[in-house]
């Protein structure tokens, strides 16, 4: 039961159950496909939630920074993939993780792994980073030879354990529509499944896929010949996930609950303190307008659907700017929460830092 | 001396020189107007920081929220505005810091005007926010009666004691030009000096003026007939004011160094370790690019100016591309670090919470 009058400052909401059933679904997913589910801590980054993932039977995970596979590790995960093109400068963290856990590292340029090759003292798993369309980084997929060359050069490597080749199909994210995720999501795969037949036509064989993107992990049926899927943003989803059509708004389980600190019902717009610092400058365009969150109504048991016609409108360092009809308007006073679908959950948990279960409880994050 | 191998991860750079020139030029200009200069310290938020502000005689200063206020009232500033709309849930810490400094709030309506009537232990000043242009909250310049009726208010309060009027003309910031700031500067202060007329003829006497965004303070010679300037960006300024014209490239004083992780020549681009979560997703609009900061070269004495033809073109999680001119992405390697000069200096100090002096020391800020 959320005890609304102890808000006092935007506070990062949390829905337990729901939460706890977006992983059960995942694992769940996965195991009927015989595929491993390393999910992507990123998007919780802290240890009780980690916990849940723990008991529904999860034990490797994927992380975005050294810092928090640190972090993690130190929480009992011992099998841990970085999934970020490994910064060379942190080679002594490296070998301090590598030491004792096991350690993914993620390469995509001979340079990076010949200077692994030089200052490693423990052993790593190594997985290539390809760009099979979203256009971040990584070895374009139809370069085959590139990754060849590198993987040789892991391959007589003493540390550098060759372990597979890895994307995330970033492109799913502008999707015009959940068919279209799909599509997006089995052309990817295809593009690395050929990419292994190719490599193994050279002589290197048994790598495994790694693939990893929300919407594709969701809206797929099949997900496909891969080893491995890394979601991360399913355990909450967000307001970009619902009008990718990945969830619904219902599923969201994370809100930041904001007071009302002005309201000006002849503008239709209500200030709240949940500013930038808060929510994140995350935003996605729909039609013509950026929308940077959805306001919601708080009770003592969540958060309501969002308000028909709402939305965050803009956003300074310390003030949200939020669309709200007149008449909705006039029902508010000051001093009264509006709950904020976050439009980038991994996000706004990065700026919030810890999280207030609609039971009262607070859980920490890394970054307490 | 900057020893550039000791930097490993993200790191917010400093350049103390000039900051402190900044913070010098602002004073003086103030000073020759007879303008209380009542610095935003919500650019730096930083203790050590404002040390060099009370060195150059600053003795009130502002802030955009309580914790902030009550962070810098710990180090010995007690004369504090809060200059937003006050939150009528942190009572209690509004009480406590009004015991013990002279704390400043902001109100712009008379339902929390009411409330503070009622709930205030001791006294504070009064400032009433007014939408002089900016479009972001506040009562409407035009609107006397409101804020005369508001003004009465306060005037029968006990603990509260009106001070004046108070606008942000948040509109400079999206000026064509320079001069178009100053107009735009001078139009916000002439509205608000013919509103204190109007409130002065209805027997609300010796108001004072409070008006503050960067662009107007630095760009206006004549800062007008106000009381008070409140700006806080100048301390650093960023890509945004340079954008803007309020300063030029070199004079920007902090930078955050970045890891390269990969380069991809053929694309034209350079991937960073330096995201969202450290750089915010801030961004202005060069034609038809979003830019999300600057790269620059760094070397033990600081950093250059901005690479030509290089800008940060998106923003992950942890991920920035930066967009680098073929020849430049050849000249440079994984492990190496870039510079990249934010587009909001205030919300990136948010997300990396500490600073590192181009001589090597670290100042820490209130999220430390």
């Amino acid at each position: 039961m959320l005890e609304l009058e102890k808000i006092i400052t935007p506070t990062l909401l949390l829905d337990e159950s729901k939460t706890r059933q977006h992983i059960h679904t995942m694992v769940e997913k996965a195991q009927k496909s015989s595929i491993r589910l390393r999910p992507h801590f990123k998007t919780h980054q802290s240890a009780a939630i980690g916990e849940w993932f723990r008991e529904a039977g999860v034990n490797c995970i994927t992380c975005s920074s050294l810092q928090m596979a640190a972090y993690f590790a130190s929480h009992g995960w011992n099998d841990i993939l970085v999934a970020f093109p490994v910064n060379i400068r942190e080679i002594a963290l490296i070998n301090q993780l590598a030491a004792t856990i096991h350690l993914g590292l993620l390469v995509e340029s001979a340079y990076s792994v010949q200077f692994l090759d030089t200052n490693l003292k423990s052993s790593v798993d190594i997985w290539i980073k390809i760009d099979s369309g979203a256009r971040r980084t990584g070895i374009t997929v139809t370069n085959a030879s590139l990754v060849a060359d590198i993987c040789q050069i892991i391959q007589r490597s003493s540390f550098m354990h060759l372990r597979g080749i890895l994307t995330h199909a970033g492109q799913t994210y502008h999707s015009a529509s959940p068919s279209h995720v799909v599509t997006s999501y089995q052309a990817s795969v295809d593009l690395m499944t050929q990419l292994r037949d190719k490599l193994e036509m050279q002589g290197i064989h048994n790598l495994e896929i790694s693939v990893g993107d929300t919407p594709g992990c969701v809206l797929a049926n099949d997900l496909g010949k891969v080893d491995e899927i890394r979601p991360g943003n399913f355990v909450f989803f967000d307001a970009m996930q619902a009008y990718i059509g990945s969830c619904t708004a219902d599923d969201i389980s994370v809100a930041v609950a904001c007071p009302i600190v002005a309201i000006h019902p002849e503008f239709e717009k209500v200030i709240i303190y949940g500013g930038a610092i808060h929510l994140s400058s995350e935003s996605f365009l729909l039609g013509d307008q950026k929308v940077y969150g959805l306001p919601t109504l708080l009770t003592a048991e969540g958060w309501s659907n969002p308000i028909p016609g709402g939305y965050v409108r803009s956003l300074s360092q310390e003030h949200g700017i939020v669309h709200v009809h007149y008449e909705a308007c006039n029902s508010l006073n000051p001093g009264d929460l509006l709950g904020i679908i976050p439009v980038h959950s991994c996000i706004t948990v990065s700026c919030l830092k810890k999280y207030l279960t609609l039971e009262g409880e607070i859980l920490e994050t890394m970054n307490c």
